[in-house]
């Protein structure tokens, strides 16, 4: 393909960083291309954690097709690092490579780099354009700009309703209210959290392992359950094979010991009431760095979510039936007044399958 | 505008049928354009019913502007018909105007027509294309269709709600759920139907008129409440000005007699429970030349609408809020099995303002 414009070749480099969606957590993920006469000469992602970043990805991927890349143009989704990491800074391996221009979509919000990247390019002579497709690749890393930004990760609650507004009946049949389309649709946005969260009720209601299973993925998310009072059954289906952290109010130390001794992580976050604080949860995972959260839990649990705003965005799937006396969304008082009711603006709204999926965000 | 293929003609006739969209009823609302050497010489849509059809609209709209319409191309959204109504059949008014080609976007559901009025063109040797943009006309004129069909109106229920499915508090507020721009919209389908169905519930808390506002229309819609012991107050702002179709299932004599003194129209369609007959009533409205009936009621008769397969389609606005414990949209019992839920398919998702509107048929 010939680029013939910086909205086109950003368009390309978000394309490529796409494809680091479930890898790169807690490095955001960033794509980049490099572009010679309108040629895209080499193109690259972030690797995991620790690895090369997308624009040393793409500098070798145009040196290993033999390319030349100095005077060459690099687009990439985030402004290139200036500062050693765990990988040497971007910024200097681009002047070392000689290229002619960087165009740029978004600062970096990381305090270690925001700016200075640029400002390191442009002193050594390096052209550089900015801002170019900026929203677009704050979505990419909606989470790692919340982190870097607010110190809490982007919380994503996820939940499945008919038309009505009913998630389960009351005998607790819950099974299949969306179709196979939208339940693999919300295992692609499990794989890009870095960390699902539930609560020790559905944990006992449905059992659930809540692993990445409907999308292929090198990385599984850190899993998180919220259990006040450490009630978890250790035969829990959750509790196999791969360490889940467990947020309690209440650390009982025979059965926190035992957690523990299974390679579980035992967090004790009472607030004034005796249950979890779940906002200090969300500063807590934020300095453990999770850039996304997924919520999978149940009416209660939602609820005190939303109650105690610790939410960001709905992902709720609508399926096209109607369910009747059953089980709501959210555990939410009655109001008096409606100016009293939470308020969200729909950011997206796509049909999956015969379901809709609907994300709105809470304003 | 230059016409250069069929899909272009039909898509502007069907731009001047929705011209007709709140004034033909019970008739169906078709346009027309005529086409001579790509360009349109003429253009009409159904007039109020016994007056001009789309195709005589076209023709004179043509011949006013002093154009030979021998030989032109005719697009109309519905078989022209070939029997005497309230006017002369079209199909002899395209053979007596020498059109050369007559392109139809769907057969007339009605029996008297049905095929003949193709049939009559093609025997006096006009060329005739059928069936383009099939879809979209059958669309234009659901109503129409249905009850030409099933003797039975196409029924829309609309309705407002939170996304976690609410409309209304507990304590009866539930005004301002959805924004201007929505409520707007929902007057537009209020006027494209031949008549708007209540309840006695929402006649008592909310005290509307139920007429059209917020667009400019001609004509009203009927206006219907179901009010099984006739109860109805006398004050009542809906039983003021305009006659008004009661619908009860114990008709007292007196309060009866009231109410056509009011110059109201009282149906009596007691079912085996001493309730309203429901899908009777439906067969009623049918026969009474209802082709769109726009329902806006309340929990209760909502619930008993769905349960009785009253209705075809939902119009369901969704607020982009959550209000908590509150009234949900329709009073269905409890399932003990999901294999009981009522199935949809959406048809059409659109945000309106900061609300969305969703149009989802009952499978």
């Amino acid at each position: 393909m010939t680029i013939i414009n910086d909205q086109q070749g950003m368009a390309l480099a978000l394309e490529w960083a796409a494809k680091g969606m479930f890898i790169t957590a807690p490095n955001p993920r960033v794509g980049c291309v490099v572009v010679r006469d309108g040629i895209v000469i080499g193109a690259g992602h972030t690797q995991a954690a620790g690895k090369a970043h997308a624009e040393i990805q793409a500098l070798a991927d145009a040196r290993a097709g033999g390319h030349d890349v100095r005077g060459a143009t690099l687009y990439v989704t985030l402004e290139p690092c200036s500062h050693h990491g765990r990988t040497p800074p971007c910024a200097d391996a681009l002047i070392a490579a000689g290229v002619g221009r960087v165009v740029s979509a978004i600062a970096d919000p990381n305090p270690l780099v925001a700016g200075k990247g640029l400002a390191r390019l442009r002193a050594a002579g390096i052209a550089v354009t900015t801002d170019v497709l900026q929203a677009e690749a704050l979505e990419m890393n909606i989470g790692f700009f919340s982190r870097m930004r607010t110190g809490l990760p982007w919380v994503r609650m996820k939940a499945a309703a008919s038309l009505d507004g009913k998630t389960a009946l009351h005998n607790g049949q819950s099974q299949w209210i969306t179709a196979a389309p939208a339940r693999d649709d919300g295992h692609a946005w499990r794989a890009r959290a870095c960390a699902v969260l539930t609560g020790i009720g559905t944990v006992k209601a449905d059992d659930p392992q809540l692993t990445v299973r409907a999308v292929e993925t090198p990385r599984q998310p850190q899993r998180i359950v919220i259990d006040s009072r450490l009630d978890i059954d250790l035969q829990a289906r959750i509790l196999q094979d791969v360490p889940v952290w467990i947020v309690c109010a209440q650390a009982d130390p025979g059965k926190c010991a035992m957690l523990q001794s299974m390679g579980h992580d035992v967090i004790c976050l009472p607030n004034a009431a005796g249950k979890v604080d779940l906002p200090e949860l969300m500063r807590e995972l934020g300095r453990r760095q999770i850039n996304e959260v997924h919520v999978e839990a149940g009416f209660k649990l939602n609820g005190s979510l939303v109650r105690e705003d610790c939410i960001d965005e709905l992902l709720l799937y609508l399926a096209p039936s109607l369910i009747g006396d059953a089980q709501g969304l959210f555990d939410l008082p009655a109001l008096t007044s409606l100016t009293g009711k939470r308020t969200l603006a729909f950011h997206e709204v796509k049909q999956i399958g015969a379901d809709l999926r609907i994300l709105a965000r809470f304003c």
